[in-house]
C-alpha cells in the first residue's frame, strides 16, 4: 500500500467533494482505497460558495469526480450535460462524473438506499413512516417508493415541502408527532440526534413509538449511534444506520470515479480509517 | 518528513500549475518540500485548454497557488486582479497568489533572472547576446536591462517579436547568425539543445562564438548539460543553467505560496528529487 503525496504526477488524476461545509469523511475514504488498490488518484474536499465557478473549474482542469453537498446539490443541475436516473428520479445530484468534458450527473444517496433495502431485507408491505423533508429525505422516500413502498407518510413542519414529497410517493403529509402503527418502517432524516446539533441528545420517534416499529432507520451518520438507534438495539429492532449510506454512497461514487469495486474488507477499513 | 496522501484533508492547501504541456519538476518540487517542512499541502499539474475556466477553478475552489505555463502566460492577464510589478514589467505572468479570493500575479521566472544576475556576479558592461524572442526571451532580456545590461543584440529570425523586444530594451535586433565580440554574455533562449527537440544536438552559437564570450547562459532546462553547456564547459567559461532558472523561479513561487523560505539544503534535496 503506497499513498505517498511524492508519487503525485500530472497523470495523476483528481476527485474532489464541494459543500458549504465539507467533512473530512470522504477524502480519508477515497485517499484510503486509492492507497490499497495502488491506483494513481489523489482526492481533496473544498469549502466553496461559487457553484458555476466549481464546475467550470471541473471542466477546465479535466476532474473526473466530484461529491457535491449542501447546498448546490439542485442548483449545479443546469450546469451539468446529462442526469443518471438516479438524479433524475428526485431532481437533486451528489455526484458528477466528467468523461472526456461530458459531465454526468448522479445521486448515490438514492442507489445506496436502493441497496441498503436489498441488503435489510426490508419489506415493501410495511408502511414507512419518515420524518423529514429536506434533499436527503427526497432520496429516502423516492427510493422507498420505487423498491414498492407504496403506503407512507411524511412527518414534517414545513407543509409546502412535505405535501409535495407525499404527492411525489403517493403517500399522505402530516405536520407533528407520527402516528405509529405495528410494524411500521421508521425513519428519521431530520438532524435530530446529530452530534453538535441543538437536538443532539432527542429522538425522532418515542421509545413506544419504536416498541411498534418493525425496523428503525435512522440517516444521522455523526454519530452513527445516534440516541434513536441506541434506543431501538435496547428494544432489538432491526435497524438501518446512516453510516451505512455515507459508506454505500461514498463507495458507489469510487466506483463510478475508478471503474473499480473494491472488496468488502478493502471498504471495511476504509470506513475505519474515515471514521477516525 | 511525513508525505502521506492520507493526511490530506479539508483543511489541505491546493497548488497547481497548469500548461498545455505540463512537465512533472513543479509536482514533485513543492510536494517534497511540503514534506520536508511538515506543511499541509499538495501540489499537482494539469494539463489544460481553457484559461479561463481555470481562472475560475482557482476561484471557487480557493486554490492558493497556480503556475502558469505556455501557452496562457499573456491570455491569462485580464483575468486577474493585479500585477506584481515583476509580470507588469514584461507583460507576462507566470505565477498567481490567491489570498482571500484576491489574484495577484507574478513572474518568477523574472525575479530568478535578477537572482542569478546577482548570484554569479554578471557584470552588467558586458553586452548581451540573446537568441530568442520568446516569453521567456522577454523575461530573460528584460531582467537582463533592468539590472544594467545597456548593451546587447536580440538575434531572433521573428523580426516583429525581436525588434519589439529590443526595442523595449534599447538593444539592437538582427535575424540571422550573431557576431561575438570579446566577452559579451551569451543567452540561449531558443529551444535549441531541448531533449526531444528537432535540434536536441544543436548548438545556439558556434564554438568560435563561445570562445569569445564571457558567460554562456542557457535556459534550456532539460537536460540541464545542454550541448552548448557542455561545449562551454569543454571551454572553461563560467555558465548558467536552465535548471537553475526552473529550480529558483519554482523556489520563489514555493515561498509565494506558504511564507515559509527553505534551507539551501532543502531547496537542494528536493531539486534532486523534481529531476529523476
Amino acid at each position: 500500500m503506497t499513498a505517498s503525496k511524492l508519487d503525485i504526477g500530472r497523470e495523476t488524476t483528481l476527485c474532489m467533494s464541494v459543500s458549504a461545509r465539507p467533512s473530512n469523511f470522504g477524502t480519508r475514504f477515497h485517499n484510503h482505497l486509492y492507497a490499497a488498490l495502488g491506483l494513481d488518484y489523489v482526492y481533496k474536499a473544498f469549502g466553496v460558495q461559487d457553484i458555476a465557478g466549481v464546475v467550470a473549474g471541473i471542466r477546465a482542469l479535466g476532474i473526473r469526480g466530484c461529491a457535491v453537498s449542501m447546498p448546490f446539490k439542485e442548483a449545479v443541475i443546469p450546469l451539468l450535460d446529462e442526469l443518471d436516473p438516479s438524479a433524475a428520479a428526485i431532481g437533486s445530484v451528489n455526484t458528477i462524473v466528467n468523461t472526456g468534458g461530458h459531465l454526468r450527473a448522479y445521486n448515490t444517496d438514492y442507489t445506496a438506499i436502493q441497496l441498503l433495502i436489498g441488503r435489510h431485507a426490508l419489506n415493501p408491505a410495511a408502511r414507512v413512516v419518515l420524518c423529514g423533508s429536506g434533499g436527503m429525505g427526497r432520496a429516502v422516500a423516492s427510493a422507498l417508493r420505487d423498491a414498492g413502498f407504496t403506503r407512507g407518510v411524511i412527518v414534517a413542519r414545513n407543509e409546502g415541502a412535505g405535501r409535495d414529497l407525499a404527492e411525489r410517493c403517493g403517500w399522505d403529509w402530516q405536520p407533528g408527532t407520527p402516528d405509529v402503527h405495528g410494524g411500521d418502517l421508521l425513519v428519521n432524516v431530520t438532524p435530530i440526534g446529530m452530534a453538535g446539533g441543538a437536538e443532539e441528545h432527542d429522538l425522532a420517534f418515542t421509545p413506544e413509538q419504536i416498541a411498534r416499529a418493525g425496523t428503525v432507520f435512522d440517516v444521522v451518520a455523526l454519530p452513527s449511534e445516534t440516541p434513536l438507534i441506541v434506543e431501538a438495539r435496547r428494544q432489538g429492532k432491526p435497524v438501518v444506520t446512516g453510516l451505512e449510506v455515507v459508506a454505500l454512497q461514498a463507495l458507489e461514487q469510487f466506483v463510478l470515479y475508478t471503474g473499480v469495486r473494491p472488496t468488502d474488507e478493502q471498504v471495511a477499513a476504509a470506513v475505519g480509517f474515515a471514521r477516525t
